[in-house]
């Protein structure tokens, strides 16, 4: 098969890292860019971020600095206490061979890498979609030209909730709903990887120190990565393990038959009690529902094959695929 | 132990019937009173059918007439796909034995039953919760006199839906959310089953077609009752058989072992394109969420004994309890 050409489109944050290296290790996807945003930190710690993990991991991946706020609300607090005061678990960063920073905004960089290449780009987004969001509105027409949209965000209670930083929202949408309301009605291929099966799928403490034992520098670096984001699980969830978040939607693009999935437009709340809720029609549903039913189907995970999941990303990190 | 006192609000209604006859022939409930309300059909029409109901199945128990339009929205309009013309699925009415109408209004009836016997009452409520809203706006010390409220309504994502009129809502939530984000609010103890539990709950037509060869004549009527309602379910949702909403919450009251409860507040949103959604923070959500947290816990379904319900509707049907 060809291999997934992929812009990553990231606010590095400890699960963007595990992530990023998913996608370096693994030989069916090239790393076309990473684009940074702001979101689990600001950006300027996301685009540091982003730039010392390209170095690190994927020698010669270009970085393009994306937005430091969203379309229309102020820019949420960096979640230090998730996170780490530098968004990488308060590990120590090397910077020596950081990434160059390409001269472009993020949203630029995206329309001229996907007319670069019609037809064959994957977005792969795991922050707050704004630059998605700014890209489609600079250039209309780039939804067209890209191969599939891949969103980490969201939830549709089939896991029993709704949000997770509200009752109603997950982080990333509730970020910038705007931008997640007209990423999802674009017309451009959308699977939505959301709560609904990233909080089923956990890396428990045993699996993260089976990486570093048997992963080398890769899985030493996810293992270090990860003890301040697992502590912040263990604390606010009683989960001896983390939450697979970001990675999940990397294993959605290597193997969506892993994923089940449900069709129908999605709808994101912009104001109100719930805002950044995110709603889907889906096209069983008989009704009608005017402020769905002239938008595009998007695809919503709703079941995941968690033993296969955890496995592909044991085995991408080990080399034993 | 000492019988279930019970005010029946409700909008008969065809799945309002089959519970009605179920709460009169089980014995472990005393039916007070019926309330009728606006929202399967108009409400001239659920308090003629309320008043057949109770005359031909409940003797002696008296008929209230409440709210005929939502407390801020305009009535909806009849549902005579789903429960006929007559609300009752289109069978022949004998009213010939219909029940007297009480001279007060829902809401006062309410009121006044509740504390005559303080502490004692359930208020079962199956339709909007317009006249529940009501008496807690007469006379908010009813709160703390009664037994416990529960409500058919509402959906939490379990089974994967969030509404069945709207991709967000519920009917009965829907036809009023203003009342019933009052009454979710209240401090009276609130049990909600909703779409979670009662959509995974079908009778199928061949237990409905047991009951009408082994339950004499209340299984005679309630088969006849769900003719209309099963076509519409046949067309709408493919089912061969029928969701059992109304009945659900009787059974709650009953035998509150067959479900699983998730405690926490719970909101209703009043307009936008989710307007009617029901929205629980779980108490075992660690993040503050204002709009949530000065609020009472509810119990809200999420799991059920399908076998353990229908059975015991069955056994009561038909006299093997």
């Amino acid at each position: 098969m060809s291999r997934h050409k992929v812009i990553y489109d990231t606010d590095p944050g400890v699960d963007d890292a595990m992530a990023l290296v998913f996608q370096a290790l693994h030989p069916d996807i090239e790393l076309l860019g990473l684009t940074s945003v702001f979101g689990n930190a600001t950006i300027a710690t996301t685009t540091r971020n982003a730039r010392f993990l390209a170095g690190r991991f994927a020698a010669g991946v270009p970085v393009a600095q994306g937005a430091a706020a969203p379309l229309k609300r102020t820019a949420p607090e960096p979640l230090a206490w998730i996170h780490g005061d530098n968004g990488l678990g308060n590990i120590a960063l090397d910077t020596t061979d950081e990434a160059p920073l390409d001269a472009r905004p993020a949203h630029r960089f995206i329309i001229d890498t996907v007319r670069a290449h019609p037809g064959e780009v994957t977005l792969l987004a795991v922050g707050p979609l704004t630059n998605l969001a700014l890209a489609l509105a600079d250039d209309p027409q780039i939804a067209t030209l890209v191969k599939q949209v891949v969103i980490m965000g969201g939830a549709f209670g089939t896991d029993g909730v709704l949000g997770n930083v509200t009752p109603a929202a997950e982080a990333n949408i509730l970020a910038d709903p705007h931008a997640a309301d007209i990423v999802f009605g674009a017309a451009w291929p959308v699977a939505i990887v959301g709560l609904d099966v990233t909080q089923p799928t956990i890396m428990s403490r045993e699996y993260l120190a089976s990486l570093r034992e048997r992963g080398g520098a890769a899985g030493q670096f996810v293992w270090e990565v990860s003890r301040h984001y697992e502590a912040f699980h263990e604390q606010s969830a009683q989960l001896a393990g983390i939450y697979v978040h970001d990675s999940s939607a990397v294993a959605y693009v290597l193997a969506p038959h892993l994923y089940t999935t449900r069709s129908g437009p999605v709808r994101v709340l912009t104001d109100g009690i719930a805002v950044g809720q995110t709603i889907q029609k889906p096209s069983t549903m008989p009704v009608p529902a005017p402020a769905w039913d002239s938008r595009p189907d998007c695809k919503v995970c709703i079941g995941v094959d968690v033993p296969g999941m955890l496995a592909l990303y044991e085995r991408t990190i080990c080399g034993t695929l």
